[in-house]
């Protein structure tokens, strides 16, 4: 069977959507460039704040979402992927706007999660307020027996302010330390895990960095991808988003 | 004024394609998202070889590549770029299959050229066999009074068998030692600048590894449509093709 056209709905942000490129590259060598995947990005950064529209203080960011997975598909995409966490409290609205697939981050990490330590009672998530607010990880672990740890109070201001450091190109030190402080008082609240639910995570904290796994959501989404795209996976596997 | 969209024809080959992109956001950083270049990529590595299509070994690549041109122009792009020199033996095809310009790599790298070392006898050029058959390179600099020297007979072969070990995801020792050692011939001949005219190149040769200015094309490209992108330059001065 030949490759599915993926379509990329990117610039959420840049760096995010170009790390996942990359990876998807990596996830899919191949010795002539014809035999490679079509991948087609929209990085398109005039998506509306995420976490404002979450949160009621800012315009949706729905219509220019649907608008991008149409004019993918339009384009040839034939199953779509977006490395952005967050934006997937809009994952019904690009649905309805298309007649393809779309790989949702949220529901792939969890599995991913699961697979990777089964039983795990408590699981801490490194994630934007946006995504906090639309409850995208929270119920779906806690729908399966187990608790999300998610950043609250100061530590929810502290990971915004990284958040943006990290969307303005600051991937320093300093950044890398507080993220991993983050990290590491969930892991003191009975975190057996951490997931780095926001694709700019990654960018900053490593599985290198600590004591226990870190199920890395852009390198989920990769896999997935890659995956599905060269018929490992089937697509018709792939349901709505059970994320709202 | 707002920021010009880019449409990237890509895929040509795709590693080369990521790196256009990781240095195109890397030379426009921002504070937020929004205020980032809106980049659409098609990476389509099913482009019909070009070096085999400009030999006329092969279907010709024009269809395809003037079908994604006009693709992401009406996907909303304002500005093409297509980090690929061989392929630019088709960017005639491209242009008149849409109303938007083409940031020109093969002219706008002979401009950079010029502009680095004025004066300058002879230059080396590491192109592929589409490039060098298309006379790409070697019209544009005699025009100017210069001596290309390209890879000839064997070094021609040699060039592509890199190429071919470069795109199919081989950077290793080898491949850079001995494109290495082609730009050493073209030194040893008179060369006083070294032209990567051919974005595969420069993943695995870089300034320091040579005794002489590099020109690298994909970073001329990079900021060349940086430039017309956020009106530095304006796109009023890109003409049609001066190559065919």
């Amino acid at each position: 069977m030949a490759n599915l056209t993926v379509g990329v709905l990117g610039g959420m942000g840049p760096d995010a959507t170009l790390d996942f490129f990359a990876k998807l590259l990596a996830a899919t060598p191949a010795a002539r460039d014809q035999d490679r995947l079509r991948i087609i990005i929209d990085n398109n950064p005039k998506v509306p704040n995420r976490n404002d529209a979450v949160a009621g203080r800012g315009p949706s960011s729905a219509p220019l979402l649907a608008q991008m997975a149409s004019g993918l598909e339009r384009a040839g995409a034939e199953l779509l992927a977006m490395p952005c966490n967050a934006a997937h409290a809009f994952a019904g609205d690009i649905e309805a706007a298309v007649n393809i697939p779309l790989v949702n981050i949220i529901d792939e990490t969890i599995e991913a999660t699961l697979r990777r330590v089964p039983g795990i009672g408590r699981v801490g998530v490194l994630a934007a307020a946006g995504c906090l607010d639309a409850r995208l990880y929270s119920d779906g672990l806690e729908a399966r027996g187990i608790v999300a740890i998610e950043p609250l109070a100061q530590q929810r201001e502290i990971f915004m302010e990284l958040l943006y450091r990290i969307k303005s190109g600051d991937l320093g030190g300093d950044v890398r330390a507080r993220m991993l402080a983050l990290a590491g008082e969930f892991i003191d609240a009975g975190a057996k895990v951490i997931i780095a639910g926001c694709t700019e995570v990654p960018l900053v904290l490593a599985q290198s960095d600590l004591p226990c796994p870190l199920v890395n959501s852009t390198d989920v989404l990769v896999q997935a991808t890659a995956d599905y795209a060269t018929g490992k996976r089937s697509v018709n596997d792939l349901g709505r988003a059970t994320t709202p």
